[in-house]
């Protein structure tokens, strides 16, 4: 079934008021849940939905809690969550690396210990509507192998950069350092597909594109091998460094996936240029990209971002596909 | 043959000083190219020597062009390489962006109209070294097609991220963003190996590890697919904003890999904690990955940085590895 976007947000909305949101944080995390299942990524919106509300009921979110300024020196400021509402927290946290970047051309905020922050993209869009250059990141719990290990001692640690045109059609990339992600992996196997490309290790130590062999393994593969790994091991120490934060070691004794690190980069290319430059600039690129003889008959060759934007206005005109049973539940909420 | 760390940098030295670098220019540029082979990077350090003079002798590279900075803001500054000598002008860059973080925290200095810096993990060292977080990348000509694409229209654009520990055992990652580089494949090719994992696709269009095959088709894989795919646009994007300079596309018009846009953003832990604090958080990470079960019997599972010191200790000790044909053409220059 497919629900409008206003009917689905405004739902999120009830159900953040009944659980204490004061007016304004509810709509800005109705809206952050409803923009994640409008652009596509239903397992961060709608389908997360439950879940978070289940934990602001177990007293194990307290959306009175707000990230606040621990220490700041110039354009670098360190940041406590408080283990608060996720993805309020992180949007704060972006929020003030813009506004470090109008006064100082870039501005970085570390945000420790603070709860997950949902889809990491929510966050590269919000800094690109406004006109920065986004980088930014968390750390999670151990869930990957790192590259010729068994045990999984590295986090997938998500990580998006973002670059604005002020036409809305930004370069957004956001990937997990994971190849697939646990979800992926359950969606595929639920669908008996296998995965287009390897995915991870069978019980005989072979690389593998059949989803269920990698959940029975665990050892999932870090995108690009050794490079992922690489990639996943610094990006957490830069986290924990800056946030003198939780590195995913620790966070892998917690309950759940809380107390995460979070970096939020905002570069201000206006200081510089006017928007149209920038425009043409991020235009030639995309257009270049686009501009790709395709591998497949009939393909088509996408910049990242791209595709959210053919969701975007899919799901505007035709409702947002939502799985009944979630729906209901929601209702119920 | 191996040759004493001491002697390969004297030479290269000379080799400097005779084609017009003053004292300090050969000084530090020899010193860039010994510590790539130091380190292990060969192709960055003694192979690729006798190619840059050859670029100096025909004045395709004029050393006494510095690069300057354009246009600033507080932490922000864009610089113009002027097609001066690529390494000297990168270390220039990372430096400023290093005093920057010094007075703001964070600085990012955007470099165009660069050439090549050779191995992009001299600059995260160089950062690291003096106490700095440091993140940066380089565009390159295209170089790989973008995922789903025949045509290369996108970088292989390394990228570095470095983390200091005051005892110089620093984690830092410096990948390009292909899977792997054409002087891998050659290497494989010449060595009549297969890859260890899939490189790119057959002219069947079969993803494949025969390295004749991928250059055959020239398409190369990014890594992670669409993951690095989506990278590579994005941090071009970044580039060549944030320097006003060439995007991959435009340098896939010029004679050779020239004009490049690059990226120095290095960030002052030092402004929140002392060194002991960093110092141990980042050591906690690099042990509990060390702590890794190892997926092959008496395998080492490593943090990224971690064999440069195996190498940089085994080459200072027994001198370092060289071509014995590539010494000789370096010693008659």
């Amino acid at each position: 079934m497919r629900i409008p976007y206003d009917e689905l947000k405004a739902e999120f909305r009830r159900v953040l008021l009944s659980r204490g949101f004061d007016e304004g944080d509810a709509e800005a995390a109705a809206s952050i849940f409803a923009d994640n299942s409008l652009d596509g990524v239903y397992s961060h919106g709608t389908n997360r939905f439950p879940r978070v509300v289940e934990y602001l009921d177990s007293g194990l979110m307290d959306p009175h809690r707000k990230a606040g300024c621990v220490s700041s020196f110039m354009a670098f400021e360190r940041w406590d969550g408080h283990r608060g509402f996720g993805p309020l927290n992180a949007r704060i946290a972006m929020d003030r690396a813009c506004a470090l970047a109008d006064r100082f051309g870039i501005g970085i905020v570390a945000l420790g210990n603070n709860n997950h922050w949902m889809r990491g993209g929510t966050y590269g869009w919000q800094a690109a509507d406004k006109g920065y250059i986004a980088i930014c990141w968390s750390n999670t719990m151990p869930n990957m192998p790192a590259w010729g290990a068994m045990d999984s001692r590295i986090g997938n640690n998500p990580f998006v950069i973002a670059v604005p045109r002020s036409d809305g059609h930004h370069i957004v990339v956001d990937c997990a350092l994971s190849q697939f992600s646990y979800g992926k992996l359950e969606e595929a196997r639920l669908a008996g597909r296998m995965l287009p490309v390897d995915g991870g290790y069978d019980s005989e130590g072979r690389l593998t594109r059949d989803p269920a062999e990698i959940e029975k393994t665990g050892r999932v593969l870090p995108m690009g091998y050794w490079k992922g790994s690489g990639l996943s091991i610094a990006l957490d120490a830069v986290a924990a460094v800056l946030a003198d934060g939780n590195p995913v070691e620790r966070i892998g004794t917690f309950d759940k996936e809380e107390g995460l690190s979070q970096v939020m980069i905002a570069v201000a290319p206006g200081k510089m240029d006017d928007a149209a430059l920038t425009d043409s600039i991020v235009s030639s690129i995309a257009d270049y990209v686009n501009g790709s003889v395709p591998a497949a008959e009939g393909g088509k060759v996408y910049y990242p971002g791209q595709r959210s934007w053919e969701t975007r206005r899919d799901n505007l005109e035709h409702g947002i596909p939502v799985v009944e049973e979630i729906w209901e539940r929601i209702k119920a909420l």
